[in-house]
């Protein structure tokens, strides 16, 4: 087996990770890293939790049968904890083919929490938010994130913001009027030394007028263009949350540059 | 039925397009206008080509069962032909939903040509353009873009960078290494006058260490980070072209802010 740390499989648990704790994978996990990749007694893996950063694991025990799960051994914490910029992505709902591929691009662009929002026009309301977190948490192992993002249940547009932490930056995605392009807008918000914001994108529809109105009647909103082209909601909610890491979010840093857990490439290779 | 033109459907047509000029739908169109929308005579339509404009058509003629296709009649240019940034994608294919969903989101974002390469580790060696083609256009009808992204047939990396045109900034997707952050290189590459550029994606198990070392030393290539997450080869190719199209390409203008084809909102809502 590979000694490069980012060929091992990486895995989310909800347990505590730290030095010499024992972990029994869960039959899922049990069934893909023994039967799926053929792992064996004393191959490495990774686990996290979303809290005590990246470590790595070695299989003391692989499963037997369907009883028994496989026995894991933590030996070394490789990543400490950290956390992405602190952005929310509030969309309303799309269909799910649709939705569920928000979902994963937003967890990979590192939105920290998905607040879904009901509006006039949306067609969806409801989502399966156990079914959207699975999706999520693909998403982060196959990333290397190190958290989870927090996929919140829908509320109404109105009731978000009634409640409106008042420290976020709301940035409304338009599709028309005096709204600035995108990356004028976020470099000016650069000057609020990288607020906490939130991206909110309406349904295929869009947002009703009324709806707009309310958007921007909110303390500081950041109206912002994505382009001359009409985007679909997923899209728009991508390339406004791509766009937000890269001028205030967290592309800025050159930290992970020459991180080691780089993915099939370069002199780790095996 | 409405006299908002941003409600009147819109269609890509290989036609020639000017005044008072007759056109026959196609089968399929007749079908699409006639027996699902359930427009009739009188009612406007938008057409463009990718070459004359955008222009509203009323129909002269329904279509009459399945062999006479809908007459339509040319009545004004809405809109002057106009073109988007000089940007091409060149991407790995990957499995055919992520590349389908690729295609029609480049197309949103307005990518000018899509250059498929082959590469080392690509697992999907063939596209189906003609399919790609279509997908192609359906984005464009819905994101009002006026002209077609070029979908081009798969090319080696090794044959597209030896004919490689030397006007044109390589722009490269590096997951690993000595490569500057998004938004420092594209502010870096403003100085070059919003050049003709192309971004390269891999596939999803990445570029070969010599296909990476052979794309960094092509002319002034312009290798960058798209943050300290590892992106699938989709989000990858989308987050960095919205991120060209902020900061260099064509979402800088705030001419569009008032166009008057906006979607379902504003003083032109029915």
């Amino acid at each position: 087996m590979s000694n490069a740390p980012h060929t091992w499989p990486r895995l989310y648990v909800g347990t505590l990770l730290a030095e010499k704790a024992s972990l029994t994978l869960s039959p899922a996990h049990s069934h893909y890293i023994c039967v799926v990749l053929r792992l064996r007694e004393g191959d490495s893996l990774r686990f996290f939790n979303g809290r005590d950063g990246e470590w790595r694991g070695m299989i003391t025990q692989p499963a037997k049968g369907k009883t028994q799960g496989t026995l894991v051994t933590l030996v070394e914490q490789l990543r400490a904890q950290s956390f992405g910029a602190d952005i929310w992505l509030c969309p309303a709902p799309i269909k799910r083919a649709h939705f569920d591929f928000m979902i994963m691009k937003a967890t990979e662009l590192g939105a920290r929490v998905i607040q879904p929002i009901l509006t006039a026009r949306a067609q969806i309301r409801e989502t399966n938010t156990e079914r959207l977190r699975a999706i999520a948490i693909e998403a982060a192992e196959q990333s290397e994130r190190l958290d989870l993002p927090e996929i919140r249940e829908p509320v109404t547009l109105d009731s978000l913001i009634k409640e409106w932490p008042k420290h976020r930056l709301p940035i409304y995605c338009a599709e028309f009027g005096d709204a600035q392009p995108a990356a004028q807008a976020f470099s000016g918000a650069l000057a609020h030394a990288r607020p906490a914001a939130a991206i909110f994108t309406g349904p295929e529809g869009g947002f009703t007028e009324d709806e707009s109105a309310r958007l921007r009647a909110m303390a500081e909103t950041l109206p912002v263009r994505l382009g001359p082209r009409i985007l679909r909601a997923d899209t728009a909610a991508l390339a406004a949350l791509a766009c937000w890491q890269a001028l205030c979010g967290d592309w800025q840093s050159r930290d992970f540059s020459t991180r080691p857990t780089e993915k099939r490439e370069g002199p780790h290779e095996p």
